[in-house]
């Protein structure tokens, strides 16, 4: 597209290394501690806020882990299309506080196994050829609540999950300007938050197609999500995506660190540890109706909900009003996104009788979203692992009763 | 897409009509009168808010003519990607207030010449088949302030258009329920603001594209958009997108009501007025770097900014950086979307010297946008005419000074 050409591209990199300062002493800290930054003052004209009567908001778990006490959830059953407020994104790790960052002083360090380290500021990073996509992020522990009181409603079950449209610089560029070395075969990405979040990254993906991610829905990304600049990683755990990106080393192993050892990561029924399981399954969940919700009565209603996969893009998204006995393809809202939430529809009529509603995503690769117990059988466990395991992307069957109320038939 | 044929949504639809109420009586009056309802009460964890470094906030012009008065302005020159942040959408007009609706008592009438007059619940609505469409709206009054104080920002000459991902019902559909009688010609739609705004629309249009639209990126609409539903009208000036929407009456005449009259229509030099120019041509600006910003050295740059067309889709966008005489086509970000705005992107090297950057944007028509000079000459007026004019989509040059600052070169 265009007549810059990629000869152009490559000088004005050459030329982009300038802008960035060269690593001579010691890093200069960068964080902030402040357990809760306040939300700027604003009025109402400034900067629009929703109606006193819209109820939608983030939710947590009551849930007693090191994740869910402090993880707050997309109110899925109130949205529509595919892109996530803001406000409303998921927050998946919120033990440390969030960082109050003055973008002035922020820095971003590049170093490791590579020729050039560099030091990298705010308006340096905006100077760099900037791409925008449309990403969803997916928490490990999503999915996880699949009964018991947080079982009841979509928020609650699955909210873990949202979408954006992020703009960035793609990481491999300023990889490239730094000169990776040989021998090199991972990242470690860190946050400047109080604890220092650590994530290794193999450099594959790393010169694929992680985004160095400053603006959010078109506005600077949020506190919460990483404020002043952030990793997006997609298709990947959401853990990978490390908020409030202050240094990233090349080297040739991973790190082992904290977040991505025992606190991440799944323990067999044998014993071992599931470690470094990145990508993320085909997944979908009607939002609406779904669970702890009621229908006024018989007639026309529209199912729809959200589908996603760590393989790329949604090939299709069926629909079951029979408990899985029968499916029929629902429409998917176009263009679909790759490594996106992809909006699925259908209409139905509800006779007014008992059934049960569920979808089923099968991904660009073909792989289809397994029901809990085809998962429990491929892991050679019973239903009752998903309980507190990651990465489950199992069928969500939704029951409506002749009341019109709606709930979790998972364990049913 | 999917199993569901024509047929199905034939009978989904037919089934639907059961849903809203036959109108058998008078109309219920919808309408909510408070000044500045106040934003709900939120904490930072339930709806997360942006930095308190971060001031991208909308402004408002200093001008004294009824719609500048009180519009505010999308700051576009803080803004990523095509999605605008619904608190950042520019307000067309403020003049009465917004209504504080109470989505529960709302209701949307349909009657005029249709064989079955409907009232419509907030409920209803949202059980019919719904599209997500990313649109953009552009006030029919944009890129008024050329110069003068206000002319020296992209947000304060520009910022009357903004992007969002809409959610809602085909209106076609509400009409096609309704049973659109023979001889019908024009929609008119009516605001349950404290004005009664109301708006007359082609039939064509109607049952082409135009949405019955209760969410916005992803949410709820915001009050100052229309909450709890809208109508939006995809490639037309954004008069014609009435908020508060509460009537549709079928007719077979346009109402000439008070604000498509002579409130908004311009004056021709020979004395007439012009009416019913619904259609926004072919437009784009550079928004960063743009007026009133300063580059802190020569080196690599950024161009980027946003194209957008009543025509359809951009085709193409191309970047001058010597005011005009020479063009290279830029990159376009992908996918493009029909009625969306379009961000555009070029990497540029300053020399330090003075120069002046515009672009210029083809849509899918072929229909290339002008100078102001050749857009004088096709109305057969002086340039001045555009500083009062409507529908103005001339190239907008910035003059980058030796000095790093930006100014606007209109009419330099």
């Amino acid at each position: 597209m265009g007549s810059h050409s990629h000869s152009d591209r490559r000088r004005f990199l050459m030329g982009g290394a300038a802008l960035a300062g060269v690593v001579t002493g010691a890093v200069r800290s960068v964080r902030g501690q402040t357990p809760a930054p306040e939300a700027r003052p604003r009025d109402n004209l400034a900067y629009g806020q929703p109606s006193r009567f819209d109820d939608t908001i983030r939710k947590t778990t009551g849930r007693a882990t090191a994740i869910s006490d402090t993880a707050l959830m997309t109110p899925l059953q109130d949205l529509d299309g595919i892109i996530t407020p803001s406000g409303l994104h998921f927050l998946m790790d919120h033990v440390n506080g969030v960082p109050d960052i003055d973008p002035q002083q922020h820095r971003l360090l590049i170093h490791g196994m590579v020729d050039r380290p560099l030091i990298y500021t705010m308006d340096e990073l905006k100077r760099l050829p900037s791409v925008s996509r449309i990403y969803f992020l997916e928490c490990n522990a999503n999915s996880r609540p699949l009964r018991g009181p947080n079982g009841e409603s979509v928020q609650l079950v699955h909210g873990r999950t949202s979408c954006s449209e992020w703009t960035g610089v793609l990481l491999s560029i300023l990889l490239k300007e730094c000169g990776v070395q040989k021998g090199a075969s991972w990242v470690v990405a860190e946050g400047s938050d109080a604890n220092k979040y650590t994530m290794s990254i193999p450099l594959g993906k790393a010169m694929d197609d992680i985004l160095v991610a400053y603006a959010q829905n078109g506005e600077p990304v949020r506190p919460q999500q990483g404020y002043p600049v952030r990793l997006v990683v997609p298709g990947w755990e959401a853990i990978r995506s490390v908020k409030w990106l202050s240094r990233i080393k090349v080297v040739d192993q991973p790190y082992m660190a904290w977040h991505e050892s025992g606190n991440n990561a799944d323990t067999r029924p044998d014993g071992k540890g599931l470690w470094f399981r990145f990508e993320l399954g085909p997944k979908s969940v009607i939002t609406r109706p779904s669970g702890g919700q009621r229908l006024p009565g018989h007639g026309p209603y529209e199912i729809t909900g959200l589908a996603w996969t760590g393989g790329g893009a949604v090939r299709k998204v069926e629909v079951s009003t029979d408990g899985g006995r029968t499916y029929k393809e629902a429409e998917l809202q176009q263009p679909v996104h790759r490594y996106a939430h992809t909006r699925f529809r259908i209409p139905w009529k509800w006779s007014g009788e008992e059934v049960v509603l569920q979808s089923r995503c099968t991904d660009e690769r073909g792989e289809v979203q397994p029901t809990i117990a085809e998962a429990a059988k491929n892991l050679r466990v019973t239903p009752d692992y998903f309980y507190e395991a990651d990465h489950f992307n199992g069928i969500q069957p939704w029951k409506v009763n002749r009341d019109g109320s709606i709930q979790n038939a998972l364990f049913l």
